[in-house]
């Protein structure tokens, strides 16, 4: 028997509005009395993969070790879509088959995945429309109590889908193509593409018909009121204004095109 | 002396963007450590009584037993309005006496009920404004710590507010009128028609001008576009788009009528 | 070794579309399994410190005494602007230094104020954008441990910022000039004026080029759908609609002033 870990992390876009979260809380603690939930977000936006995998990907690492993760973007409910449970060295993810843990499993390496689309032993019936109650919750809950993946579901052979983050090198290529994958709260707009740690030699970065020219290190660096770039805290590039919003002012959309293009610093220096 | 029992569940139209919610966590927690808090939801539209009674009662049937929900929507605080106790056998309910309790009410049986609006053993003084903070939290925390109702109030004779939920039942009535109870995140129209297990004979869905004549058996069935109906997974007729929001494409409204007309079969098939 | 505290409220102004609060919460269970995290509210408007203060007024002294509070409204990010461990008698609150603490400050003595702007014993990089994460979350998990905030930086000399709120007191002065601090989900306009217990005696209300002259015990009470005030349940006067939003209907925004001038009752009654 698996060791027991009582944190299940759940995201979902399941929003504030309505009772479903609560009702999958309601469900855990049901099956275990134990069970701490820690909420990642639950306001991912309706359907959007890029988005829901984003948030994952920045967030797991920082939860405590044997962490249970529910994520539920799930447009394909009820369909036959698969659930998975995808183990790694450090946590457990119960996820639809629909990429969210695409970015993730770009960085880290998997111990096992079973398919636990059909979770035999439970009793209830399972809906249609709301698997989230039916399945992922009653699931999390008894791996949090220890048991197996293997109990609920058979080793699965599919491939799951893998998308790397585009890691800049200004040393090595000169262009890169990226695209936005979430607006935060504050309007700044976050990319697939991957900053080193220092600041970027001369660039070009741009967005439809934007151009951005300047880097920051922090948002209240800069207060002319320009797109600025910012390494965000993920590493990735952000677009920002200082204290305004990035996206309203460039209209920008999920899925959006960006690109950055290095200029070459000796030709800079010697014009 | 009652059973003690962690789990308490928070059901309010507060929203987000006050500190209410977290204020009453302080005050439970102040007075019982070991309470375990559940948000159901604080988005309940504010003073929306049949929105707030359909969370509850798609809700509560989940949670662990002995939960003790704490429910307000409630427009009339500080008024004369009655803050009633209410036992089942597996549940304790405060609540506003205004109805949030209707359709939980249409199901279970009451085991006792308590008027518990001055409750004279607190010393704090008692806001005209926030019962949630003054009288709910601290009632919920003291009954969670296993203290009886009848500490809090006095049996109520008052007759609490029931409201059926409308069963469909195809082989015995053809026409039915219902009500938009909620709309759910995604746009989903969610009624209070209540439908068989089994998919619908032939049918009419009419709400205002729109007509709606196909039911599938989740979201990702159907891709036309067109209004759809689904069996909800609380059971309940809801009107739904694919990857659209219907609640939009219909400008539908919380209390707008809905009407569900069964046609003959035996006419379909042999015509 | 200071006493062990689990509780651990957070109040931000980082939303719920992101995955900020989460991470944060994964944070301080990875270093204090036993925290137990109360979410003040995160939905302060981004940069609003007046907004911030207030909430933090109106809900800290209902938390258990040893709450350490975790205070994130913090456009100078990445800046020089210090982050302070504030010790009062019953709380410890971790605050950027912006003024968040000043409605706090203005009644409750400080017992000890710390510099923990670069807590040097950490051993992972500190980001220049998110210190929720990297300074504010790790702290708060090992003072809730029982660690002393002197090990976490020197004891600071800077003056912190005071704001009293506008007590109004009928007997001694007849004006009050004041300011808009919240505006809450119900569209309540509150204001930093702190009404006595008693009702007003007659009074002119002015805000913008609105006027209100009537004062109510709580909402239910007026059905007229005139501009009332209202004792809230911190005691601040707020501007009011029953059933409806008086900020809508006045288009109040933060930090609009709002002026309340007292009738002579001698004169009133005489004349």
């Amino acid at each position: 028997m698996a060791k027991k870990n009582p944190f299940i992390a759940l995201l979902t876009d399941f929003g504030a509005a309505d009772a479903y979260v609560g009702i999958m809380k309601g469900v855990i603690y049901s099956i275990n009395p134990q069970a701490r939930i820690i909420d990642v977000s639950h306001e991912s936006a309706p359907q959007q993969i890029d988005q829901a995998a984003f948030l994952l990907w920045s967030a797991y690492k920082y939860f405590p070790a044997g962490t249970i993760f529910v994520c539920i973007v799930d447009p394909g409910v009820g369909s036959l879509r698969k659930i998975f449970c995808v183990q790694t060295s450090n946590y457990t993810f119960l996820v639809p088959d629909n990429g969210m843990l695409k970015f993730v499993l770009g960085e880290t390496q998997v111990k096992g995945v079973y398919d636990v689309s059909k979770p035999k032993i439970f009793s209830h019936p399972v809906s249609a429309t709301f698997h989230g109650r039916d399945i992922f919750a009653p699931l999390a809950a008894r791996l949090s109590m220890g048991e197996k993946p293997s109990v609920f579901g058979r080793p699965a052979k599919a491939s799951l889908n893998v998308e790397l983050l585009v890691s800049v090198h200004p040393k090595r290529v000169m262009k890169y193509e990226g695209k936005v994958i979430h607006i935060d709260r504050f309007g700044n707009i976050v990319t697939n593409l991957l900053l080193p740690e220092s600041r970027l030699p001369k660039f070009r970065c741009l967005l439809e018909k934007k151009t951005i020219e300047q880097q920051v290190l922090y948002y209240a660096e800069n207060d002319s009121g320009d797109l600025i770039i910012v390494r965000g805290s993920s590493g990735l590039l952000e677009i920002s204004i200082r204290n305004g919003s990035a996206a309203t002012a460039t209209r920008a959309k999920l899925g959006q095109r960006v690109t950055l293009e290095l200029l070459s610093n000796e030709k800079d220096d010697h014009a």
